[in-house]
């Protein structure tokens, strides 16, 4: 036992400090941010939906927490900062900044976000959250699946989530929805910011949604770099392109080659949320024979609704073709982000004669609340020729 | 267009200032870390293994890299600093610490280790890297699981390597290999920072490994926070047993519920580094029934040479017993960590007339590369009643 001890020890050099802090007390009502980790006790959520931070920088002028201003430092060398405001419920970035550098608190899980890897804080919904809560039922898993790309001439990795019942099924093949993050986030994002694993297992769980896979992929691409002399107006059309043709001559036939799933265009649906609602348009709308299910959350920018018949080579034109070939085509939007522009789309659509879905979500803004309640709505209008 | 222009121009308040810097020099022969993001340039890795860190910081007073020393400020407002010595080849940890703060670098890649999640640079091995490179051969995926530990009273994560023909023999079963990180780190560290896949992809293709399922879960178990009263190596004793018991008990069950595995002892081996090596100890040779295959890298602290019949309730005693179920007891360690103790116990044992093989990794410390190089030479041994 000496030896491991030993090991032990030396092993413990590299332990973090928080895990033998001493007790203390915390502001009452208040309990420990769900994305913490190794049981930091800050940042704290209040029973009110403040959030409650406290960071350690005794030698630090000047400490802030992103979006929410500059801390106060205490005696004994913590800075400490408390939401002006409740926070809306759901999923918020942050980072710490000291002395101008800001970073990922090194106490907290990291999501990719804002282009980098930074932090979240997580106001509880209550029982408005339990779509997404971890319950008692069969979980799927997210693996991530490595393909190259001729167009990109790199290895590339997808996240795909495989239904729990998946194994237990080896002759079955599934469906397959192609879900995109947002602009600054990547193909890790929909999974730890949006909890979309959960949210499947629930939908199917409760036989509200047909066991599928899904799909999620880098759709930044080179985080925009522009070209020499190009304009990053420029480099952003060229990029809201390039992931189409990435995404149809290269992703699904990997996915087709790697899983078990569904190849016609019944049984494959994409959605994306702000930029990946915008590459869902550009991929599916000039790929209707490969497409059936259609979602934009927060990202439906691209149509001009005083000209649906201009709109991607003018796929709309014909309103009984579009209609019998996209069995859902649904627009979602947060009611805090200025929705009356989406909301007009789907109007203009529908009395034009275009069938589709229109989801607001109600005191959300352009945050991952408004994309998991969308992703709720959206995923049992897929495949409905599957159910039993 | 013009909406969605302003939708990307919003969304772009979101992106890294690095992705829109001005072109610049850089030193000659240094190369960006592998672990960047976004194209950041820095870390750099020289021809002559030395690092080159940068880091804007106009408004500290002081910034530091952890493990390697201070930065110096030029009057831009960048840091920096170039590793002394040449760096060993392989994975090294890093922390940027700003005014005292130590945090993870925002121009990197997360790696969950020394407790916490930090950053990595990696220093080629050139041609002695080949067997974790990626090659154009069949890539197998990382899956997360999650499952509910009565134990813990928690539901648990563990990430499982699944090898690319898994889905093509939708009738066959795997062997399965657990596989354990060491203290600080977690269930990600051995496909992040141990590139694991990249070296089950790369042996089972060239014919050197059988296709097998490797499940790596979180051995710290709560970062071995001592109960009240309780003193730290009475905790660690502790946890060094309650780990096993979460193995036994509902880790594999999970793992036999929920893929195509094989569940007799013949095809189910472990191995772990450092701590994780302690806990395949405690797990294996206390349950020689569910176990035929054993490796420990830099982790063999818990067997004392001069008293094998002693250790772990006399598993040892009956030679011929033990090396007729135990077809691979692997004692790795690297030359750089005062190797002279695994060296002897595994010479001691060898003369006790225990089957065992004994590596040592060339050149290098206490770090991932010894243990990317001990996977490699562990794999090949496992389940070869399965070759044909």
């Amino acid at each position: 036992m000496k030896n491991s001890l030993k090991l032990f020890c030396l092993s413990l050099l590299a332990m973090p400090v928080t895990a033998l802090a001493q007790s203390e007390t915390f502001p009452a009502g208040t309990v420990p941010n769900e994305h913490n980790i190794n049981g930091a006790e800050y940042p704290r959520i209040g029973a009110d939906r403040r959030v409650h931070f406290k960071v350690h920088a005794p030698d630090a002028k000047k400490v802030e927490i992103s979006f929410r201003g500059e801390m106060t430092k205490g005696d004994d060398g913590y800075w400490t900062l408390v939401s002006e405001q409740p926070e809306v419920v759901g999923f918020h970035y942050y980072q710490i900044i000291v002395d101008g550098v800001a970073a990922a608190d090194p106490n907290g899980k990291p999501f990719f976000g804002m282009g980098k890897w930074v932090s979240g804080i997580e106001i509880p919904e209550g029982a408005d959250g339990d779509y997404y809560a971890v319950k008692d039922v069969p979980h799927g898993t997210v693996a991530k699946s490595r393909y190259f790309s001729k167009i990109r001439d790199e290895w590339r990795e997808c996240m795909v989530y495989i239904p729990a019942e998946y194994d237990k099924n080896p002759a079955k093949k599934y469906p397959v929805l192609y879900l995109q993050h947002g602009m600054g986030e990547n193909e890790t994002s929909w999974a730890n910011q949006g909890k979309m694993n959960l949210i499947m297992d629930n939908l199917i769980a409760e036989g509200k949604a047909v066991p599928m896979i899904v799909v999620m992929d880098n759709g930044n691409i080179e985080v925009f770099k522009p070209k020499q002399g190009e304009s990053m107006a420029d480099a952003q059309k060229r990029f809201g392109h390039e992931f189409p043709s990435i995404l149809v001559n290269e992703i699904i036939p990997h996915i087709e080659s790697s899983f078990r799933v569904k190849t016609d265009r019944e049984n494959r649906a994409m959605a994306g949320l702000s930029w990946g609602g915008l590459l869902t348009f550009n991929t599916t709308l000039n790929n209707l024979d490969k497409f059936s299910h259609i979602g934009a959350f927060s990202g439906a920018g691209s149509i001009d609704v005083d000209n649906i018949d201009g709109a991607y080579g003018g796929v709309f034109k014909d309103r009984d073709a579009f209609n019998g070939k996209v069995h859902a085509f649904f627009l979602g939007i947060g009611s805090e982000e200025h929705p009356e522009r989406t909301r007009k789309l789907s109007e203009g659509l529908a009395k034009a004669g275009i069938n589709n879905t229109y989801y607001e979500s109600p005191g959300t803004a352009h945050e991952f609340l408004t994309w998991r309640r969308c992703l709720k709505e959206f995923v049992p209008l897929l495949f409905k020729g599957d159910r039993q």
